[in-house]
């Protein structure tokens, strides 16, 4: 999906929502445990009750790694059952030398056929460029991510500012606001929020840590948005555990459905004032 | 394994090779790939040429990953035929968020008994400790790596160091020299390794970068040598590929062998000189 396509989503659904699908065995309801693969039918489940409230999918790969190959099938069941028109993230945080970051892309772009993946910074520009030769593919590169361990390395001070500034700054060398987004925490301050959007003006930016994490998606909208919006907010365990019935995707839908209200009401905020 | 069998297994062997599995269908002899699963076929005859010769096995992820669900079918049969007492290395170069990492460790301790994991620090704290609650298992954290783009950020100045030093200072605050290793790159300068050895006296360091990447392996040896070997040098390419015809793992076996041989030198001049 490319860029517009991406900002007319979110004009026409009226939301800049992602819903994180970090599905986990353990937590999903027990009558499900019943199906040949639990995890695909919760995820298909939440798919049907969140598909018109939500612009973006995130596929957290990590809990369905540690299923192994059966993990591996049920991803594979989910992303093909997203409506193709909506946005899919594979939150990998891959990224290695040139050559096995060239396979990390193949397998998320063409193998699983993701719009996007997360990727780690750490190595350097040739970890992370493989990620941006693919047309209409987009690398999510970590910023500054929404966790406690934020504070160890990348508030650091390298230069005149921090080492997620430096990331930045770097990684808008190698791409563009058409294939390179930025993971960017809801749990920062608000000045942070908003500095971070004047060193990145055009780039979208994937905002996880609201909900169970504790972000502010009132802080986040207007902090962080741009005139495309350049917001995709993910909620994952808010949503999708937000009910444990036989009626959990119900609930998952009242909790989507009260996000992209509220996000509604911050697009309109952001037309009024252009 | 604990790090008294791993010391032990180098002095029995006189080798620290750590032979990488980085397995690229695209480049194996083509007469394997009539086999049901060719690169579990190349990888079967591989450690059968050399499993006298290493240490250790690394099996580099991405090149797995990339062929869906049958490269994790080849991954799961791979490291299930890898002799134990040898020590075995997931290099997916993990990290994210607490939760998250917690699944990663999982995947690769548990599901499929690796002995290590490499880990990505970007993320801080919280997403390298989950990989340090396991009983005789390894966080191998990237330090200063061997590619070009180490020099983006691994080299950029933070406080009175380069940001590789605060990362290895940090991590060795979380782990100890029982189950933390550092990724060091071969092909950083002789200084440099003398270095990092200064830095990390204790932890084992994987070293790529010898071989295809162009790093030396005496220079390694003789800066970053402890008292307890201290090395893994990880040779993929270069062996693994040594030949292309029938006779493939004979040449792959020749490399490893002359490898071993410079080792065990290496490993005589340490006791020598102890």
């Amino acid at each position: 999906m490319n860029r517009q396509e991406l900002v007319n989503l979110i004009k026409e659904k009226q939301s800049y929502l992602c819903v994180g699908l970090d599905t986990d065995i353990q937590k999903i309801p027990k009558h499900l445990l019943s199906h040949a693969d639990p995890v695909f039918a919760f995820n298909k489940a939440i798919i049907d009750a969140t598909k018109d409230l939500c612009v973006s999918y995130k596929i957290n790969t990590a809990f369905y790694e540690s299923m192994g190959i059966r993990g591996w099938e049920s991803l594979q069941r989910t992303v093909e059952y997203i409506p193709s028109g909506i946005f899919t993230i594979a939150d990998a945080k891959r990224g290695d030398i040139g050559n096995t970051s060239t396979q990390y892309a193949k397998t998320f772009f063409e193998t699983y056929k993701f719009d996007a993946v997360t990727v780690a910074p750490y190595m350097g520009r040739d970890s992370v460029e493989p990620f941006l030769q693919f047309s209409e593919k987009w690398a999510i590169v970590l910023g500054l991510t929404s966790n406690e361990g934020s504070q160890d390395f990348q508030l650091q001070p390298v230069g005149d500012g921090f080492l997620f500034e430096k990331v930045l700054k770097t990684c808008m060398e190698w791409g563009t606001p058409d294939n390179m987004m930025f993971v960017v925490g809801a749990t920062q301050s608000s000045s942070q929020l908003g500095y971070i959007r004047k060193l990145a003006p055009d780039n979208f930016f994937l905002v996880p840590g609201v909900g169970a994490q504790g972000g502010s998606l009132e802080e986040i909208s207007l902090q962080a948005m741009n005139k495309d919006c350049g917001l995709l907010v993910n909620a994952s365990r808010a949503i999708i555990y937000a009910g444990n019935g036989e009626d959990f995707a119900d609930d998952a839908r009242k909790v989507a459905r009260q996000y992209q209200l509220e996000m509604a009401s911050y697009l309109n905020k952001m037309v009024a004032a252009a």
